[in-house]
């Protein structure tokens, strides 16, 4: 069993911690939070002690960190837990600045980083890339990413997030650079405030549709809103040369209603640590791998290139021009 | 182009009367009908004569007589025509009564008679046999039909229908030989009244199961209910050695609305006239074929088999017992 | 019963004869086309005679001329039909050339012409649109149209197509006015050759995706391939405050089977006269209701607005520039 | 946290283990195992001690017991179990023998015992009867069970099974009665052997429908195979006198491919330990409720209520009569 300490007690800290202690392959050796009183009940509900990081970093016993802390903190944290030579679990994104997350490339290339992206860990994901990974459906052609939250985040997020593309849809960047097979070299991004007019007077949208265009031709789109008003929809489509493979949104359960206005079925699911629960415990299953030995499969790399599409999404919704990388 | 001429000006002799109109290989020459303007209606519509049944079937230019008069002619009717030499294109059922049904036996065994179960010629139902038949799931073992009305029908018609297993069922026993591939030898019917008191109070059941046992043993459930509260409700589902085949209900459009109770489709097609529609034109064709000389795909002998099990399943829900045949 | 006079005896046109011969609102009176085997062929099916355009335009008895002819004629016959007086059925496009189809404004923007966008009288999308309307979702926010062709035409029928935004995205651009409630201010289209490489040598792309944004923010997509490999492809996904409304494919059958590898439903519907069957039908209706004295539903100016939006789509794709409306 | 033992460490034993293990209510405090090596093997994977039945029960720290050992020790073991003071969680069924079963009521209608029914707590059925209870589709008239194993097991454990019914389908006995919510008085059953030769030399059946009427007329079908030959069968269709309620099968992703042939979704899910995984942690969570003091939802009279079922059903199945109960 790899020791593994964590850092942030948060809504997201909170389920790493317990997929930790929930696996028989790691053993949770500590909590690090600034605010202590969230580590300490994080600790005491896995029996295991309040740390601080520099003492955690020193610890040798300890093979792993987990960054689950907030944003800012995720770069700096990584660089000093890859430097004394502990395997890294961290949260996305890797930074919300994309000069500042370059400048760690010399470092973090070729650490033992895992980029917590974790729609790469969802099952249906998986058994949509492995579809087209086996050629049951030819060459890969063009790719349609949906992805809506349920409901808006209250404005005072939206202000500290980064706007939508660099907050929301790096998600669906990091899916598209997963599927596509090949790098995005054109960007294209309009966006609008339809949903929240706060969100619009923070100069951010709440509304997108962004165009990606790859080396080869290969076409992607991804679409976005911060309200679906019917759930968490996570959707994809690819198309490809002998038919489409889909993934579909998850619902509550397998019952319908049947009555005089047709079949009703069940709610999709709402919250994203439900749809996305066996997700994380995949993640922390690959995390396990890493302390054996093995690769990560997302990287600081994938982290910096999401990051770069985001940002030039961005830039395309601001200027109204389309963006080459 | 067969002439034929079109008996009872109903409410499905209209349906066969205009699929006669607009299939190019058969002409309608004349409605009759015992209620005079009833005919006369249709005959306009269609831009041909009233006539009576003996000026019909005396014209040796008529190939086909369509029977679509009320259920106690349809016996004398079709023997007649068949002894004037006419094709005869009959509704379901050939009588209500079993022993009177079986008694032209040897006037219609081997007359060129098209006892109408139009489901047979639904293409849904018919892309199901035709997967059944190519033996893509191996060899049938049981069968489920369900079938269900959208609203009961009043009482008195009720009163004079033959009961839920000769009125509604019959169609359901008919399909259970067409699909089953093997004669029901054994047959229990367990009905209840629980739509409406006033179908109880009559002697008849509104719900029912009918469970049927083959030579070979394959077993066949048939679901009914006068009202279903949700549409027309149809289907079937086979199960066979290397899996399972079902048809499924037919909805208005593909439209579905998601919002945050789920995702619901359209409405379940309610009106029989309108999921059969394409069945009674294929009907007509196959009419055609008849006339042009071939044999009938379902004659007497299914509508007295069909029949047959309909008197054996009211006999069973009756009196609680296994009806063996 | 409205003489109408059908120009045009290929492939459409044989469809609109059909329709209008079956509809009992109006009368076929005559086909004309520069064809005379397939004049004279038509003309014979439906019993009526073989004319001359001016012919038919000069007779008074006739109300209403269906323009199916050749797409560089459909400007000039509906300028004649309308000069003559007549009620114009205009197959689409009202012409290839945008400068070309805004000339005929004078003489055409008040015409009574129907210019047959097909898709705005398919069931399934006239229900989507009639919950749309009715606000059971709430107000619009953005669109995703789906369309692709089963399978792509050949580099002949290719090349004087007009192009894939012309000739198969118009419909989309048509679809996309319709619905979106508020006009197109600006256009962003990418293209790619992926599916046949002879497409691509005629400058020509296959694939293709199209972002449009309204007056009013809304966003809109077009996703078009020449081919999709599993059939005719046409679904329509509509986002609103309140949820969503889609409309999916057409299947050939409800029957699905069911073996070890999951369920599989039946074969996607693969030809659009089959699909858009009931389409065809209601705007011959439509047409009927013009000649009854009914405002056209879709007309001219719309031919001419979804001509610009494909010119403008076109043209962003071989720029990689954003177009403003 | 209760402390329990665990009585038995074969399949099902090794399940409820493991989710003794993960509950934070409940504390495994030994494992009780007839076979030694099985014992150890699951007692080393929790770091609990093998202990001796008597010394369990003996030991009043001890407040539950998990019977989940083979069907003969069921009774007896929770007889002991209730004798010695403890909250019992035993195994369906109670017993294969109707009378023997029956004769443990004095003792063991009031214990608290849980009587494991799984199917009652699957998230699916339970949301299914949640629908119904709430009375949005108005008063149950009948209900269609399926419930079809995988693949048939082999001859040597169908000659100890206590048959198709008693083996099978008192899973669906339960699940009718926990239902209907009316008992059953009339009980017909028709098998066959079609699936394997070697189950009907045995004197079982692999095929069957059975039929129940309660007291109030209400209507439940069975509907019952040894191989499906698609997956795990597990439906429920529920009618109502305003509508239907059904659950379905479970898939193992959302994931569907489209191609020429239509759309394939994923495979059912074929394992019952993958199916109802999350049945038998609510299970266990009913059992920690138990142990705080709540009366067991399910209990020793359903136990012998599902096994009298199942022998009516037998006989009637071997008789080919209508048994009253």
């Amino acid at each position: 069993m790899h020791k593994i300490v964590l850092i942030g007690a948060g809504r997201i800290g909170r389920i790493h911690g317990r997929n930790a202690a929930a696996n028989p392959r790691v053993e949770l050796a500590g909590v690090v939070d600034v605010v202590d009183a969230a580590a300490q009940a994080l600790a005491k509900e896995h029996g295991v002690p309040v740390r601080t990081l520099d003492d955690a970093l020193a610890d040798e016993s300890v093979a792993g960190v987990i960054v689950a802390s907030s944003t800012d903190t995720h770069l700096d944290y990584s660089l000093r837990a890859a430097a004394a030579g502990k395997a890294v679990f961290c949260e996305k994104p890797i930074d919300q600045d994309l000069t500042r997350a370059k400048s760690a490339a010399k470092e973090l290339a070729r650490a033992r980083l895992l980029l917590a992206f974790n729609r790469r860990f969802d099952p249906n994901f998986q058994a949509l890339k492995a579809k087209l990974d086996s050629g049951a459906v030819g060459r890969l052609e063009s790719l349609q990413i949906t992805s809506n939250d349920p409901a808006p985040p209250p404005p005072s997020y939206v202000a500290v997030s980064g706007g939508l593309f660099k907050d929301m849809a790096i998600h669906d960047f990091d899916m598209a650079r997963w599927l596509l097979g090949e790098e995005p070299v054109e960007v294209y991004a309009s966006g609008s405030c339809l949903v929240d007019p706060e969100i619009g007077k923070l100069g951010d949208v709440d509304t997108a549709r962004t165009v990606l265009k790859t080396t080869g031709g290969r076409l992607c789109v991804i679409s976005n809103s911060r309200r679906s008003g019917f759930g968490y929809d996570q959707r994809i489509e690819a198309y490809a040369s002998a038919g489409m493979v889909r993934a579909d949104n998850v619902l509550e359960s397998t019952v319908q209603a049947w009555n005089e206005n047709g079949a009703a079925a069940d709610k999709f699911q709402n919250f994203f640590l439900d749809r996305y629960a066996e997700a994380y415990r995949r993640e922390m299953e690959h995390f396990a791998d890493i302390l054996d030995g093995a690769a990560p499969s997302v990287g600081y790399a994938d982290g910096v290139a999401a990051l770069a599409l985001a940002e030039a999404a961005a830039e395309s919704s601001r200027s109204g021009k389309v963006v080459r990388l």
